[in-house]
């Protein structure tokens, strides 16, 4: 099962005020349209195992797919820090320095993966 | 459309011999499992998008598919140096050079990406 | 010779107003305490290097210092965000458009490095 | 103080048989030279820091440097399989075994740093 708990109630997301746009919704179906075919590396993948490709060229998939979301990743991160992290730091306060915080927790994490 | 060329005559799937079996296909399965989760993680990153969530939750989700792939890779290439990797170098000269090469190039993207 | 050229004219130093504080300032010492830690790891390589220690070690050594240098970039950037980006995002405009940009893209250089 | 102990006792080094050569003997100038420039590199840092140079030049100073590092770590495990894990393979059995799960976890530090 898919560890994306997409609907929880404890997500950050009431972070955001009601009426706030998160910044990569304007192009939504861009990222849409890259993480279907993301999705489908990943179905390309299952085909490669079952019919016992060699690993080097699973391999070679595997990093194609991986630059793919990383791209996706940082995508977003831009668009979160022009909107979210831009707002933020315009109200000024704690509410910029958490967001520098929250900001700064995702791009270890992107680095570190 | 996948980037992925799965039944090419071009793959380097040619280099093994006949009855060569690949490192990873004693543990097939578990790889397909693995794949299965990370394409489910993929959808659950669209329902994101599709539901607007907020960005550092989708990021959060981004980075862990990203280290999902990067296990499955290595052990895909574990399995690959111990296997093929040792055979040609058994059988050495020529073929255990390239099969280096070929390793390292691969290493290399995984590093990289 | 060092690659770093810093004192070249054409820094982008510059861009900074001539009252501003980079972010990292008031950590200097400790910055350059870890600094000049990673330069030590750099000469223990090449003594290990020099004495013919064992590959396998060497890498360790390397995988400590890269990650060392990752943690301190790590930490230039949120002083980074929480200065400097901040304070054009509160002064607006032009301004906090062209320090997210650069931002990401130095971002995106670490994830990619 | 450095952490590379690379007087230990403890160090793998006495795996290798007292006549094996690590791959990477007969690039020993190569790697000094470039470890010489990597020891360079951490001294600009220092520097930039002192000077209170730009936090994003800094940071592109801190890319580079991690990709000279990488570029070092894969050139050394490049030559790490074609000699001692070749070799190990060659002589078969329990020592091939244990020298891949050597390169498997040196290349999954790697990928993770």
């Amino acid at each position: 099962m898919d560890t994306v708990e997409h609907d929880s109630p404890a997500t950050t997301q009431d972070h955001a005020a009601p009426d706030h746009q998160h910044g990569y919704i304007h192009r939504k179906d861009d990222y849409l349209k890259r993480l279907r075919r993301i999705e489908g590396q990943a179905r390309g993948l299952q085909r490669m195992v079952e019919d016992e490709k060699y690993c080097i060229d699973i391999l070679t998939q595997v990093s194609a797919m991986t630059k793919a979301l990383q791209s996706v990743a940082l995508g977003l991160l831009e668009e979160h820090m022009s909107h979210c992290l831009v707002e933020a730091a315009a109200a000024g306060g704690r509410e910029a320095e958490d967001k520098v915080r929250e900001a700064s927790d995702a791009i270890a994490r992107l680095v570190r993966s």
